[in-house]
């Protein structure tokens, strides 16, 4: 039985990763900090104890206290602006979320001279453009970030290994790729084409067009609960300092995951361009290589992307009705 | 007839740069902002305007408000808490006092879209402990950051890098390496090393020893002055979105440092190792190239490493004498 301090425990990771450990860590104590209200419906998890503190990470005093009194062994760092799209509309917001935040953590983890592991998250948008020559991409690729938001995610890397290094503190680090999966806001772009395609087939939408930004770019596209474990796995296995790559290993562009739910809704739709959905600048193609988490905790995707699809189209239909 | 906008106005590099515009630049307006009160003497500088404002840099509106009102053509960002050790001891307060000023500044710029030239001071330490075959370190050196202060330089570069490829702004960026000169605070290793020295030789030190940290680390030392004159010459010359190291291209270590001022103040010392002085990691040896600045800009090193250490001695005759 272990504790875990989950940040951004109201968030679309921290719902499936508390459903990973209900099912596969029963007896688990978690506490969960966010910002906003806690969205979690204590009636889905009855294998594991929960409990919540709502707290601005940005208060540093608040986020001390909390683990001053609830010493974690587990600490998994979730909480973050993690819109590249919001960061190039508000860069100084999506830095002090994401970057301040995680320094606040550690700082508060230093100071207390807790002993904990930390798992800190970052992001595939790290890598920025590669050149199709470096695909899949591994650990060791030069990062290039074209983004505020990428840019926060390395300043977070950064300080995750000079707090690790300079002062000891256990920390393990991701690169997570494109994550999807039931449940995700839709002001990312899988939710946001499912949405429209769901209202598209009831007949609720003005038009049969889907909005989109750049159909071109292509991502690696990982499920949220195959993420789950993996962060599960980092914390029990993962090697100190060390960074990961937390992806499927599999490229697809955005067009062509609009092709794959066509033909799992049966219907057929236009796709227009939102010169508004569009970005300064946007990496073209982003796949990663998996191959390090694997030999290491032998962690695999475990869910297709069809199965992945076919989760969010059902979530969408469920969601969508409620919401009109 | 230029106008500046210099932050941090109130530190030693300011101090410099403003004996630069007044000497070089005659005519230019200056307004310094700073967190500390001015301690700028106007009448050391009669051929230039000034203004001062008081400010936080954290506090995001009052910088807005001073760009908008200033429109400044130049801005140079001297603001920073520079010191190394002082990083490892209050890492949150370091890296805001970097990052985060950094990052208010340019978003300031970004949203009046204000039409001036930023230089955006970054540091050698980025670079990290670099392998003896890599020197002198160039500009294309892969950075290995291995303190709190390195790591959030790194991020306002990373910053730099987004406000101007993503968003226009016209930065241009330096890696500076130690600077020494007089007006230097002794928190800083050789103003440090010069205050006991000059005591030792005019007798009012407890013992003849000398306290340092590691006399074995070699450091690139630039004369302020040079400094001065290599930012001038960047912001008229530099290229948008480059990023220029500015050093003497030498390097020496502090106990070399130590016996050159033992020759020119006629006195021999005794070192003895502070243990609170050495640091969780550092750097052994820092020695940049300078080629990219001197072929870009015409700028070369003027003052000698006998000449900057003449006027540190110099300088803390006169204040050692004030300050008992």
């Amino acid at each position: 039985m272990k504790n875990y301090l989950i940040t951004g425990s109201s968030g679309f990771v921290s719902q499936h990763f508390l459903h990973y450990l209900n099912d596969a860590c029963p007896g688990s104590h978690v506490i969960g900090i966010d910002v906003e209200r806690s969205t979690v419906d204590i009636r889905e998890f009855p294998n594991i104890r929960w409990d919540f503190a709502r707290a601005n990470m940005l208060d540093y005093a608040a986020i001390e206290s909390i683990i001053e009194e609830f010493s974690p062994e587990n600490i998994i760092h979730l909480a973050s602006f993690s819109s590249v799209a919001y960061s190039w509309k508000r860069p100084v917001e999506s830095f002090q979320n994401n970057t301040n935040i995680f320094l606040n953590l550690v700082e508060a983890v230093r100071k207390l001279a807790a002993s904990c592991r930390i798992l800190s998250i970052g992001s595939s948008e790290e890598y920025g453009n590669v050149d199709h020559t470096s695909l899949p991409i591994t650990e060791s690729q030069p990062l290039a970030p074209v983004s505020p938001y990428a840019a926060a995610r390395i300043s977070q890397e950064l300080l995750s290994r000079i707090y690790c290094q300079g002062y000891g503190l256990d920390i393990v680090m991701t690169r997570s790729f494109n994550h999807i999966g039931p449940g995700q806001k839709d002001g990312f772009v899988i939710p946001s084409i499912v949405r429209q395609m769901v209202r598209i087939r009831r007949g609720t939408s003005a038009s049969d067009e889907v909005v989109i930004g750049d159909g071109s770019i292509v991502r690696d596209f990982v499920d949220v609960r195959d993420v789950a474990e993996a962060y599960q796995l980092l914390l029990e296995k993962g090697d100190k300092g060390e960074l990961y790559n937390v992806c499927s290993g599999r490229g697809l562009s955005i067009r062509e995951i609009v092709t794959k739910l066509q033909n799992l809704m049966g219907i057929k739709v236009l796709l227009r361009t939102d010169e508004n959905l569009l970005r300064p600048s946007d990496n073209r193609i982003i796949v990663g290589s998996n191959r390090k988490i694997r030999l290491k905790t032998g962690w695999e995707p475990r869910i297709s992307l069809e199965q992945s699809l076919s989760d969010i189209i059902r979530d969408w239909e469920k969601r969508d009705h409620c919401v009109p």
